[in-house]
């Protein structure tokens, strides 16, 4: 039994492209974020700020993109998106899922609400370096732990498509574009796309 | 082979705090943070903005304070300190950690910084609901996931005592105080800060 906590066209949009990945059976609980008087206070249950994703498999909850991510790619093995524990692979993956939900979101909200700081007092650094090692990093394979895609690439290219599609913070360069057309050419991307906008 | 890059007296010191509590041997490479000129450019094919923490171990650069943890507590697994996959109790601790580094440290910044948000712009909503959280997780158990300690508690631990301890953001509840009293007790963490000291 495997419950979303999902609003369409919302940061929740990734973990419903990752679900579709996985190919397993879900129900989505509609939580809509936008209703008149905001969302009832009994969700705070589920996710203590309201917010989603969140997904509730076999009577546990999850919450935050990366953790549902760690916990649904372990749990459906079969689905082949993520380096077991003892693949060398392993590091890269959960380093970019935290990276994803820890550095690249709050930087694109620093940018997007023009926050000044000094970035020693943020655990999440400068947008530019964070830029810089995603550039970095797809100029070397073709995805974020090599050259095989994983979940992580679900998280690491829904917040690039924020960044240089939706909100357009930055131009979009030349590997950032080509790895965003080669995720979005996924059936399992187009299928959520179609389902969210449905 | 476990090689942890530190700074001591800084986020990293959670890690320290991690690594005394899996019991493991690990060589510590210092990284000057307050250098003058700043930490060289090198680095950052450990880390991509210059911070700590990151560990290499067998090779594999794992960074992300939660990517870390979930990393190595899978890796050493006769220490206890993390459920397995499977166990009900991995959803909460997956969360927890995303938490951590996802909600609860750009909720200290933010407050830290005095930034102004609108809270459903960012993904790590307001530092009220973080608290409020906080507070209702641990008046129902000792520990965030439940009644038994694990490695989600040292860093949620030691970000609580940067929130109430060192930047005294809020006066410290009568449940945070216990929490970090029960936690501050234990012969890892005190072994970690004295290595820190030395």
């Amino acid at each position: 039994m495997l419950t979303f906590h999902h609003c369409p066209q919302t940061r929740s949009s990734s973990v419903r492209w990752l679900l579709e990945e996985l190919g397993v059976d879900y129900t989505v609980e509609r939580v809509d974020l936008r209703a008149e008087g905001g969302v009832p206070d009994a969700y705070r249950a589920v996710q203590p700020h309201k917010k989603v994703p969140a997904i509730i498999h076999d009577g546990v909850t999850v919450t935050e993109r990366s953790a549902i991510t760690i916990y649904l790619c372990d749990a459906f093995p079969e689905a082949g998106l993520a380096p077991a524990i003892g693949d060398p692979r392993r590091g890269p993956y959960l380093s970019w899922l935290a990276y994803s939900d820890a550095v690249m979101d709050p930087n694109i909200a620093a940018r997007f609400n023009k926050w000044q700081y000094d970035a020693r007092t943020v655990s999440f650094g400068t947008f530019e370096d964070m830029l810089a090692h995603v550039e970095r990093t797809l100029a070397a394979h073709d995805y974020v732990t090599g050259d095989t895609f994983t979940a992580a690439d679900v998280q690491v290219g829904s917040l690039l498509n924020w960044t240089v599609r939706v909100f357009k913070l930055v131009p979009e360069s030349p590997a950032i574009g080509a790895y965003l057309d080669r995720l979005q050419a996924r059936e399992a991307f187009q299928r959520a796309q179609a389902l969210d906008a449905a």
